[in-house]
């Protein structure tokens, strides 16, 4: 059986979603869509995909049903939910959930699938908007092997760096364990910025001087000097890292992990976006403080 | 006027100021070095450094004097206190602090010494003792550009990176900065990692899924893979960390800026300390958090 043959499901074309099954498209693969908000189909009806009335109507017309959706009731929802995909799902089927959602819903759904001899894996994502564009995703991959092995060519369309992690759960997992590094992170890059601004440092030179040793870091190298530009366009938008940090916090309540730092952390991205700033980039932590201190981190 | 042929006096052979007066020798200066603890001074005099009965007699001998020292009560001391640098100082001389101290005392000296035509330059490094032996340091300077001109070899004889970043007092505030980043950067590594482990993630294979992306950072890629290994050994020690750490906060105070993420991992340290892991690496902050959540992120 040649995956190429297969119609592809895809359900849920938002920010991410859209370029990736477009994605998918351009690497051969038939694709039958299928997206609450009907409207967000047309660009993709219009590069020949199926668009279908319902998620289950997707899985009774594909074995390789891939979803990007927002968190983990979204996914139970449209997985387990009325006209959900597990009404139309046929045995041997694959679901590939590559939203970021708890672990443990994960899991739950896995078990579930099983029931008609099919598999979730969890392939969760990270690069943001601009590497679902480009096709350049990080993959991190949980569940069945022989299932993962079989998916690789959809996974190739969409990413670069595909890694199998363990079993059901664990692409999660390791999704939430890049969010605490990258949202820890980001935050000493921000309070740096904003001790070295009040320090009346030039910030250029400070980063220059600073992030080729001890201290380098994606964040800070590549998203310090948007942030000292003042430029807050997302390549990861704040309300849905704070979205992932609460699945970080609930995951590690629920095994009894204590993670003070990224509690710290998170409660920053909830006052921005009470704040309106949701929509911005994770960059504009520095916001909060800069608030806190009263000065700004910029050139 | 060539500096190698100038007289270069060396303040200070600890852990850090041993291997980097000794590399100042085979890079062709001749030394006159005091040390409070005389014994310490035997190998340099083995390699041809004089040595000097007190900080005085150093000043009174070199118009470059080197200090490495470890707190700022201790810069105080040696260069205004009783027998100090300051008693013999010549006119037009450099005092070069390579200490790690607040920014602050460092801009008071700075003054005092411009009494006697004289500068301070801040020159902190970082690279930690790998970084001293090998003459790899990163330093970063502030005061004086013309001082600064003028050390420019010496520097090159201790190390790589190395930038000049204002006027009197901004080397260590970019030292303060690159200790922010350093710190946030290792509990993020900390706290993800105590997660993975409690996850049941492979920890070897989780920091290769995530090390290559937007969580990467040289915390995770050089200290996580130590960590997980149980390897301790300082490349630079919890207690110096916390040192550090402490002169953040008190030069955020001074200016009015909050640093809370800060404050968290200084506290860790400060705990560690008292359970005896001062002269443990940086990297046993990891130790902190697995107190916390009982469960040990080792392979």
């Amino acid at each position: 059986m040649n995956i190429k043959n297969e119609k592809i499901g895809f359900i849920g074309l938002g920010i991410m979603g859209e370029p990736m099954a477009k994605n998918l498209i351009k690497a051969g693969f038939d694709l039958i869509v299928y997206n609450r908000t009907k409207s967000k189909t047309a660009s993709l009806k219009q590069l020949g995909a199926i668009v279908a009335n319902t998620p289950s109507e997707v899985a009774n017309n594909s074995k390789y049903i891939i979803t990007m959706l927002t968190d983990s009731p979204d996914v139970e929802e449209v997985i387990l939910g009325q006209d959900g995909v597990y009404q139309g799902i046929q045995n041997d089927s694959i679901v590939i959930d590559m939203s970021t959602i708890s672990p443990n819903v994960t899991r739950d759904i896995n078990s579930k699938l099983e029931k008609k001899k099919s598999f979730l894996l969890d392939a969760p994502v990270s690069g943001g908007s601009w590497g679902a564009v480009e096709g350049t995703l990080s993959i991190m991959v949980g569940g069945d092997k022989k299932a993962f092995d079989k998916s690789i060519s959809l996974f190739e369309g969409m990413g670069k760096n595909i890694v199998h992690t363990g079993p059901s759960g664990m692409g999660q997992t390791t999704k939430l364990v890049n969010q605490i590094l990258v949202a820890g992170t980001m935050n000493a890059v921000a309070e740096a910025l904003v001790f070295a601004s009040k320090s009346g440092a030039d910030l250029e030179k400070t980063i220059a001087a600073v992030g080729g040793g001890a201290a380098a870091s994606w964040q800070l190298n590549t998203l310090g000097p948007k942030l000292i530009q003042g430029d807050f366009e997302p390549g990861f938008m704040v309300k849905l890292q704070q979205k992932d940090l609460r699945l970080v916090i609930e995951a590690a309540q629920e095994m009894g992990v204590s993670v003070p730092g990224t509690s710290l952390v998170n409660q920053f991205f909830v006052g921005l976006i009470s704040q309106g700033l949701g929509d911005e980039g994770t960059q504009a932590l520095v916001k909060a403080h800069e608030q806190l201190s009263n000065i700004k981190a910029r050139v």
